[in-house]
Order: C-alpha cells, then sequence, then structure tokens
C-alpha cells in the first residue's frame, strides 16, 4: 500500500511503501514536471528555464490516484502528475555514498579469462540486424570493446563500421590514418616495434572515446592485438594500494604529442580520471606522449612515479590481457577511455596494413539506448 | 650563482640560485631525459617505457655546466644532461594549493565591458597571416570567443572558417546544421524564440568542445548573438556562496536529449567541472536538456536547486553579456566548454541563416601553439 505525506512546510514530499521511502522536493518535481507547458510533447526538451518558476515553490497537495501521483504546487496554482515508475526510477534519497573508483553496474571487468568470449559481431548481421546490433553495442558498453568479423575487405571499409553506430572524428591524422610500416616513421605507431597496451591520444582533450582498427592485410607474422581493461587494472590497484590508486587520480598528469611541423598538442589530465562522486570514468595511459609531470607536489612525487609504476605493471600482467589476431575484413572498437590497447612486434616479412580511425562514445551509447528504446526489440526481450 | 647539490641518498638533488630553490626526483628527472636513447629525435616521443627504467633509480653525481646540468644515473651508469631553462620551466616544487575554482594565468574573464573589444579576425587575413591567425587564436584562447568578418556568403563556408584551425566534429545533427525557422521544430533551437544563454550538448560526452556559427542571411529583426563568460559566472558565485560553487561541483547532473527516434543522448556531469586540483575547466548550463538530477542527496537537494538558480541569475544579468549582431558573412566562435551563448528572439519578417557546426578545442590550442612555436613569428614579437 502506498502513501504520500505532504511535509508541513510544503518544501518535500514523501512516498511510502512497505518496501521505500522517498523524498522528493518541491523544486525537483516542479522543475521536473512533464505537462506540455514545461516540457515539449514533440521533443522531450525543457521549454522553461528555472527562473519561469517561482522560487517559494512549495507543495499545497498531493494525493496518489492508482499509478500517477498529482501534486499540486503554489504559487502557481499548477497540477501535474507524474508516473510512480517514473519517480522510482529517478529517486534520489538515500543514495548512499560509494567507494572511489565505483563504476555502473551494467559496466563489468575483465581479465583473460575473457578471451573465448570477445564481444563479436558479424559484419552484415550488425548492419541489417538491429536487435544483433543492439546485442553487440550493449556488449562494447559492459567490457570496452568487440570485435568484427567478415567485413568487407576494401579501402575504406572501417567507415562503414562507424556507420552503424556514430560518426568519425576527424583529428590531424585525417578521418582515418594507416597503421602500417614506414621508413622514417613520425610516430611510433607505424613502425613493426611492439608497443606496451595505452590509450590513443591522451595529449587530446577531449581525448577520441571510441577507436576503431580495420585488418585489410595482414600476412605478416606476428602483430597480434591485445587489450587491457583499464577499469579492471585501476580497481585492481586501488585494491592493493588506496595510496597510489588516489596519487594518480587527485593530480593531473600532461601529455603531448609535437612531432610534426604544425601540430602541438597537449593535455593535463589525471591517469585515472574520476567523477565528482568518485565514479571511474576514465584512464590515460601512454608512455609515450607523457610529458613532464609538474602537477604533483614535491612530497608526493615518489608515491606518484610508485603508483604510475605499479599500475604499469598491472597492466603488464598478462592475466589481464586478451589477445586476439586481426585477419582481413577483421576489426575491432575499444571505448578508448576505459580499454588499453597494444599490438606485439612483427617482423618485416608479408604486410600488415590497418586503417583506423577515431570516433566517440557518445553517439555509440546513443545508437544503443534508441535501439533499446525501439518497441520491436523491447518485445523481443 | 646557482649550484647543484644531490641528496645523500641520491633520490633528489636540489639546484639553487639566488632568487630559487627547486628540488627534483631521480626517477622524474630519468624519465623525462631527452637523449635519443629515451626520446625520439625525430618526433619527440618517449621511446622507453617506466618499466624500462629500474625502480632503484638514483642520482650517482651531478653537476653544472653552464646553462646545463649533468647528471649520472645508477645503476644504469647513464649520463643525461639537461638544459636549466627547460628545468625551471618545469619545475613542480613548492607549488602551492589554489583556491578552487582556479584558472590559468592566460585565462582572462570578461563582462559587458568587453562589448567595445570582441576578438575579431577578418577572413581573408587569417586565411593568408599566420600571424594574424595567431594573434585571433590567442584571444580566443584567453577569453573563450570570437567574431570573424568579411568571409564568404555561400553554403558551407563555415567550413573554410573550421579549416582554419581544426576539424569538424561531425555529430547526429551532420557535419553542420542549419538554424532557421522551422515548422514544427524538433529542436527549439530552430524556432523563433529567444534561447536562454547556454552551453551546447550537454547530453553529449564528450562535449563538443567549439561551436561555430556562421551567418549567410540576416534580415529578420531581432536575433542578436549574446555570449556570457561561464568562468567568469561560476567564480562570480563562488565568490558570492562558495557551498553554492561547491554543491554545484561536487555532484553530477544529468542531460538528455532523447527528441528523435533514433537518438538517445545522455551524460551524467557537474554543472561547474574542476580538475582534481580545483582548476575550472568546464561549465555546463542548459535548461532545455538538463535532465532529472538524481546525484545530489536528498539533504543537498535544496542547496543544489539554490544554486543552480543562482548561477542562472549570474548568467542572466545584463552586466556579464557581450551582444553583437551577425551579418552574412560573419561567424563566432565560442569555446563551449566555457562560454554560453545565446540568441535574442527574433520576428518572422525577413530572414534569418546560419549555419553551424562543431569542432574541438585541442586542434585549436594546438594551431595555435604550433604557430607560437613558428621561428619567424616568434623573431617578430
Amino acid at each position: 500500500m502506498m502513501s504520500v505525506i505532504v511535509a508541513p512546510t510544503g518544501t518535500h514530499l514523501t512516498i511510502a511503501s512497505e518496501h521505500s521511502t522517498q523524498r522528493f522536493h518541491a523544486i525537483w518535481l516542479r522543475d521536473n514536471a512533464g505537462d506540455p507547458e514545461t516540457r515539449s510533447a514533440a521533443n522531450g526538451q525543457r521549454l522553461i528555464s528555472l527562473r519561469d518558476i517561482p522560487a517559494d515553490t512549495s507543495i499545497s497537495s498531493a494525493e496518489l490516484k492508482g499509478q500517477t501521483l498529482v501534486v499540486n504546487f503554489a504559487p502557481e496554482s499548477k497540477e501535474v502528475s507524474y508516473d510512480l515508475d517514473w519517480l522510482a526510477a529517478h529517486a534520489y534519497d538515500g543514495e548512499e555514498a560509494q567507494q572511489r573508483g565505483w563504476m555502473p553496474s551494467k559496466v563489468e571487468t575483465w581479465g583473460s579469462g575473457l578471451m573465448g568470449n570477445v564481444p563479436t559481431g558479424d559484419f552484415a548481421e550488425l548492419s541489417q540486424n538491429d536487435d544483433a546490433l543492439r546485442q553487440w553495442l550493449g556488449l562494447i558498453g559492459k567490457f570496452g570493446f568487440g570485435k568484427v568479423v567478415n567485413g568487407p575487405i576494401e579501402d575504406g571499409a572501417l567507415f562503414k563500421l562507424v556507420d552503424l553506430f556514430g560518426h568519425v572524428r576527424e583529428t590531424n591524422y585525417g578521418r582515418h590514418f594507416e597503421v602500417r610500416t614506414e621508413v622514417n616513421p613520425t610516430n611510433l605507431a607505424y613502425t613493426g616495434l611492439g608497443l606496451q597496451a595505452h590509450t590513443d591520444n591522451p595529449y587530446r582533450d577531449p581525448v577520441p572515446t571510441v577507436q576503431v582498427l580495420y585488418c585489410l592485410e595482414s600476412s605478416a607474422a606476428g602483430g597480434e592485438n591485445m587489450v587491457v581493461d583499464g577499469f579492471a587494472a585501476a580497481q585492481r590497484l586501488r585494491d592493493e594500494n588506496e595510496a597510489y590508486f588516489n596519487v594518480l587520480a587527485d593530480h593531473c598528469a600532461r601529455f603531448e604529442y609535437a612531432g610534426e611541423a604544425d601540430v602541438c598538442l597537449t593535455s593535463r589530465r589525471p591517469m585515472i580520471e574520476l567523477a565528482p562522486d568518485g565514479e571511474l570514468i576514465g584512464v590515460r595511459f601512454n608512455n609515450r606522449s607523457l610529458a613532464a609531470v609538474t602537477d604533483v607536489p614535491f612530497d608526493q612525487m615518489a608515491t606518484y612515479y610508485a603508483a604510475y609504476r605499479r599500475l604499469g605493471e598491472i597492466i603488464d600482467d598478462t592475466a589481464m590481457e586478451v589477445t586476439f589476431r586481426l585477419n582481413p575484413g577483421e576489426a575491432f572498437i575499444v571505448d578508448n577511455t576505459r580499454v588499453l590497447h597494444a599490438r606485439k612486434g612483427y617482423s618485416g616479412e608479408g604486410t600488415r596494413w590497418l586503417q583506423g580511425c577515431y570516433a566517440d562514445k557518445d553517439g555509440l551509447r546513443s545508437t544503443y539506448d534508441a535501439l533499446c528504446r525501439k518497441p520491436d526489440l523491447k518485445a523481443a526481450e
């Protein structure tokens, strides 16, 4: 049995059931009203500003009518209805503070155990079947990376992959970049050396949040791709040594790429990025482009370097890595704010040709969420 | 007279002059070595990882030779030279904690007093003269916005403007979007209503960090553009009421745009974004796309709304705003992480046609920094 009680002052109300008690403020309810004067029925955007809502807004009355809460606001004398399920989903009462480095429940960390179970989509199926696309994008949201197989083997095929979920982020490297051996390389990624697992372009701000690497030729020995869950690494660091986690989260590193005449990219961001409430929202790790770190006080610098070293050791631990080989027509995409990627060294014999590009995670998440909202797909679950 | 002293343990050294004393750790110096085995002479990227540097690295000796510090590291028995000016520029000893909401000295806040002095570039001059481009980009870095005049009046001209400093960020709105009156608008920006000053697309993560609005037709009355310095607004809020500033910085807001069938963009970011050390690095303010805020505890929500209201009042204060009119061939660009923009209402008579697009600030800063690095431009200063 649900009940609603308005506080004597009218500043908030309380919805109580056997299982929970949730309080909502008058101003919060009024600002989140869904009536057609407050929000556009066409696009859901709010039509008014907070300045249009009286500062002394209070609840003059509230009552439950089935699955609806009906609230009357003073001084506007405005009646607004709320769906109880919507209120339950947006309740903000009683949230407990979480441990620094927490993650939403939909995110799942992983190690080498995921090796046999890499989220993989078939290119044609992803292109033609919304449900397959939704499932694959959901796994990318959960694990931070995914593979695609059976894609076209042609110059620029990676753009067709990006078209499935978002938009290319063009940079000074172009709309895409070629990854193969070059003489006199301007960037180490173009040589045959193995690379330590890293996130791409931490010297960019914002970093590209999605990276796509698409294989077109692969007859050279070696050159396997490897990914590491940066969130798993950061949480392992925290669980081993909280001071190490904190020193990397509480101070900005600096990154730089200035290796071309017209390029001088610099950033000042932490290696472990947290939201104000401690949610783990990003990892930046790239030995090649780390610039001199100058935002750590002298008395913290030794700890900072010890923590950076330990994070690198965790990242290098083979128990953390998932390895796979890309054959022509195969690609992988990573959430570049979370998952580090690396390449094993490969020999100069034969060829290895990948094309890479960047995209953004918000577009990927939007595509996924919009697919989840589609009635026919919902019904299929 | 400069001197260098190595600590007995070899963990750090001290460079002392009459004016300053700077300590540098062995591990920091070793990691930041610029010798050709450590850093690529071609592109400046680091060739080794921290794992390649012994954890017990210490300084076995150090001496000054003119403008150079020569350090010998154990156990590698490696000698590395450092330029004293470089060390002075990258010193990290003795930095004092700054007030929350601090900004780098190159950033300058402003209010309506900037009205007669809007950073303005001539399109042809920006296109042909590196020094003019550098100066204009420098002012955009300082103030967070700038105008361009005498540009081409043609469909897509805004891309020519973006080409001067960076790359278009394509989104679900396309590579660019049209801003003119539409019947049955799916987004309020396309109507003739005035809009409260806002940052664009806070429901995107990362947000587009640069926005360009380019005018092609403007015969309708009204429709002036207005910009407000969000950093100035946030600092004013802090100086008026620190608790208000903190509550907006310490809790994530939520933003959403889900007004089209295939789009469901959501984000969870604070209205006032700080770096871990309190640097003010972003403002998100958009009444239309603010979703239900659910990450503020009940006992903080009233303060949160009071702070949000006050921030809005500050933003609405005419003392904060710079207003200008865009004529055909004129454009403005804003740092969308800092500067809010608005449009005054305009009448339906005549036409008003703008094209807008997004780009990224890192590209803009890179272009600026690379121009500053050019020897011929440096000499001109």
